[in-house]
């Protein structure tokens, strides 16, 4: 897509965001659940579809702008402008990196049966890795949930946590051990011996289906609905980690400026001390450090996505982009709310919403801890050989 | 009070919140409203009086144990562990910097009318003096709530907002200006023309009667109600100022060390990567962040004990402690809820409860900047002088 | 350019850097005069003449290589991983950008007189603009040196300071008050009325010629030694400052890099406690840390280059990537520093030089301060309009 | 000591520093060495004993003032407000810790001979403690020099390094293997086989005979002059340790006190786009914030030497005050570079001699990283036991 088709789609997404899905955003202090859960996602993506911003990202073979993904940044960037405008267009996690994964390895007949209806925003999808301790979880290589050989296919046997979207998903990828190695798999929701339990209520809230418990209990998957190799599983999850996490990193980087914007709206509107606050030098060095950390999380985000769209895994990239954009967009947001007092920690204003949205991602796809551990082992190495 | 009367306080304290304050805290995630709200407090003061631990900070006189500054620091603290503590003592905002203010100067009959059945917990009170912009919030002198001499007494026409407890409170002290200066009144809250409005609905939910808006349209006040002497209402309030500030210091640090201790316990018993987290070099440097920011805290807020139980107005050292508390317990219930990783984001640990509840002390009794303005101009003074 | 063609010259710079301008940087500690000054410069020119990676930014016209903005920076930075690259490759501040500002506005003969000696190493120049208070410092509108128009062109008098590079150079660009204006003028070093006095012995010392004190007394310019157009002085300096705050955080980087890599392989090769100090998480997380520092400085960079290339001012990338390099790299060196230990802060490893070369940065080139003000300002027009 | 008694010695010795240290500090920009070493210090004390400050921590009977813990840190601090304040007032490090330790556990020949000389700066000493890397460095168990059993007494042999004014010391301490153990001995610096040899030349240049390596080889030394008990070196350290960490923190509370109000004093004088700078708002942000520092700073040190004073080992508190001290000394040394702009970082100005002079504090005495460590695993037993 050439430089002025991207401004275009970027600039049909703002409009559409800020018309159509603030509103219900804000009036709902962006509770998705409390917004009317898939029912409003429903209206939103009709919506979506009528302002031509529907699903920019999915391949134009299954109806999107096969956008890639530093065209997408922008784009993506826009949507986050509102916690609901990820929904809206069809680019919430994880559907979006779902999407990805099963474009780029699925069967022809598992893209029919499940990638057309998720990107279509027919269905919802949820990705079940995460496990609660001592299985996977910071460290996927503790996997505990199984997988195993029966006839025509595997049953599989374990407990997930913090799985993203699975309440009202409509199917699931499912991480599971086969042996020494770890299997994908596929499995509708409704499917038996599987089941989604309690939400695990943490700060965010505009995650449409939640995060989730999950228990698997002699739940059969059949041969065919095994996604990728058997005993490839962590190979194919790489294949979905590095773009999901900038992808991430665009939509939280939407809703970061969106609270850089309104604090700096609010201190240019208010008095104190008989000067306008946005005059204030304490005032003009959080709106700087804003700009600046802004500025730094798009620049190593795009930094990524070229490495990306030039075939690379951007390990090392992704890596950096993610730990310094957790870091520095919840920086942003909780400078937003101290520039708007009092104000800013009331659903008056959309500031500390967006702080609590934002906190969890320094944890949520690798805690900045383990970024940090595996960038430091990769520098060593690299430095001294 | 000797120290070891002090340590048996404290102790007892200890017992209590952990035996019969934490239950309910923890099963209502903070939310006082939920729990039941003053029928909740009146059970929980019930239970203080039955442990001994009632109202620590009130005069002898007056039923309490009239600990000074210094000796009910580690008390309050002991209290704080849960955020339902200092309702259940007794000894919260603003009801505790109130019954300071009255015990300070209120006259006989106010005492007896508005500090008896404070201090014992059949009332509750408000502190009405924030306004909305362009009114009285970081800067006092901003004032805009008047009050207009009448026959016997004084009519209050204005808007506050902010006031903390004001849903369910008895009586309000509000401050509003009386010609070039400002004024102290006393007024019940069934009195006609006082309006508690709607809650200002923001971060914390741990707050007794919540933060509303409130109005005053020609609220007669008579003479005998006037807090203070007229035109004194500033100097009256810096009475409560600094004690205020320091017992909220007091009541969060035992919240951030709660946090902090729940975050060890838990990297204590988890492992990744077969090494137990608590043995993790940047665990290691999150705990002993925490432990040198409680122990910052803590020494700045004895230090500024001190010079209040020796009768200064310490001014600079409550400013100090406050900006620094403010600051570095958030540090600390943040990292609590980065060691806990994704449980540290939900209601399964009471970390990020504590974090939401603490955020909003950056703003509320003066943000971190007008403290910092208002250091920077002092020093600047006395350096040069 | 194509990238190939960089990739080779970056090559031959890092083997250049290592193997004959590290040696004399780390005997003589980065003292460019202890290492013997002018005659050390004639000699590290000639070997990088020898080695072909004399002069890279230079136009090809002027014998240089031409390289731009973007191909430049790996180039400078691989320069600056010595403290002396720099004045080996005759890149160093102020002569680079002089060169840069003289290619773009000077005449003919002032291009023959000044540039072409200039550019092939041959002299040494300064840029006179900083003023002692209260002239021009981070205010240039404060100028106070004056220019006064007499026959056949002006006399200058003032006082300027912080002039790097002075104490040798053989000319000079001159900012002096024309009315309400400012106009730039040339002067050789040794026009009477110029005179060049003490060092200011500033925490760095790898400048060239120092940052020395200036004077001028009744110091006549011709008319044809006046630099741009009269009264234009502070649109020509523009010019010159964007690209120049890039090139220095191009050489900068370069040396924070090495700091880096210097401490990854110190805390690589010893043990404490019975490991290896680069497996002990707060190593981890200071290297890791470094790696960030690096990548996000770099994106900026490149961003502001690429703005640069295209022919926009790059105004505000290039105060975002100014600022936050000059923080970003002092961070790198300090913790470099600090993971060397002991010896860290000692002449045997090159990283307390590295940290006290790099400081003066974060003023120099304009605050932090500065540009924070000027970056919210600009926010603050751009978000409310 | 009573309050007003302090006070008076606080008094003379603060005058006595600005008028008597202060113009020879300025004067050499703190380099003791340049300013004539020895013979300076011998200068300095004569000056410092007839203004009645010198020895304030020497027990009465050795000809000093006997304060305590509490009562001389504001001593101290005002000590360190010059970098040559200590020498002037025999408080300096290693001295000051060695008066310290051999007051505690030297025989009545030990203290006539090394403790008495010492007491009334006729003498200098050292600590040999520390050694190159495999080494004992942060890690004291890795100890190498070894004191083997001989006749008579023990041959000491090995390495040290960062021996702290080693160049001119009239003995040692020494701390040496003795099987699977640690002894202290003490030594003349003229014994055979005691070798100084070159300084590490580290950042700092104030400390009075460097910072040296040393070679023992066959260094005899008698059974007399075992310091403490044999196999009790570790043991006996510990009762210099505390304490040293403390006054290392009152003396450099002193330096970093004194580039906070120059800083503020030269932000004071100035003006830049018509504003004092002192009122500009980032400026009156670095000044509050050192403001805060310096009081922590206090807060932590005072309540570790009320522990001290109690009879406690304050190992706790005394790494927390050493640790948050490092970190806030260097940041507020820095802060007052910024402050004073380009001026900042010159001679002209004491603040960047004083921010390099501190700097080493975070690593010397157990960088902060160890002090973490040591704090967190101290924290997780406590808490969860």
């Amino acid at each position: 897509m050439n430089k002025s088709e991207v401004d275009d789609v970027v600039s049909r997404v703002r409009t559409f965001i800020r018309e159509q899905v603030i509103p219900v955003d804000d009036e709902y202090d962006g509770d998705i659940a409390a917004a009317g859960g898939d029912e409003r996602r429903r209206e939103l993506q009709a919506a979506a579809r009528a302002a031509g911003v529907f699903a920019p990202h999915v391949p134009t073979g299954l109806g999107g702008l096969g956008m890639n993904m530093v065209d997408r940044a922008p784009v993506f960037e826009e949507a986050g402008y509102s916690l609901f405008g990820p929904v809206a267009l069809n680019i919430n996690a994880p559907d979006e990196g779902n999407m990805h994964l099963l474009d780029h390895i699925a069967t022809a007949g598992q893209r029919e049966r499940y990638l057309t209806p998720l990107a279509s925003g027919e269905q919802r999808s949820g990705f079940a890795m995460t496990e609660p301790s001592p299985g996977a979880g910071s460290d996927p290589s503790a996997l505990a949930t199984t997988a195993t050989r029966v006839d025509g296919g595997w049953l599989i046997n374990g407990e997930k946590y913090f799985i993203t979207g699975a309440d009202g998903a409509d199917f699931f990828i499912i991480m599971a051990r086969t042996g020494e190695q770890a299997t994908m798999f596929l499995a509708p929701a409704d499917r038996e011996g599987l089941t989604v339990g309690r939400h695990m209520r943490s700060l965010d809230t505009s995650m449409l289906g939640g995060h989730c418990e999950m228990t698997f209990t002699d739940c059969f998957i059949p041969d065919e609905d095994v996604l990728g190799e058997v005993g490839k599983g962590f190979a194919g999850a790489q294949i979905r980690l590095g773009p999901a996490r900038m992808t991430h990193v665009m939509r939280w980087l939407g809703a970061a400026r969106r609270a850089h914007e309104v604090a700096v709206t609010h201190v240019a509107g208010r008095e104190a001390f008989g000067t306008r606050l946005a005059d204030l030098g304490m005032m003009q060095q959080m709106i700087a450090d804003n700009e600046i950390d802004i500025a730094a999380t798009r620049a190593l985000l795009m930094e990524a996505c070229r490495v990306l769209d030039d075939g690379g895994r951007a390990s090392k990239e992704t890596s950096i982009a993610k730990t310094f954009a957790a870091e520095a967009l919840h920086r942003i947001a909780d400078r937003a709310v101290q520039m708007c007092g009092g104000l800013g920690t009331t659903h008056d204003l959309p500031v500390a919403k967006i702080a609590r949205e934002i906190r969890p991602f320094r944890i949520y796809d690798g805690p900045s801890e383990v970024h940090r551990w595996s960038l430091a082992k990769r520098a060593v190495r690299e430095i001294t050989r």
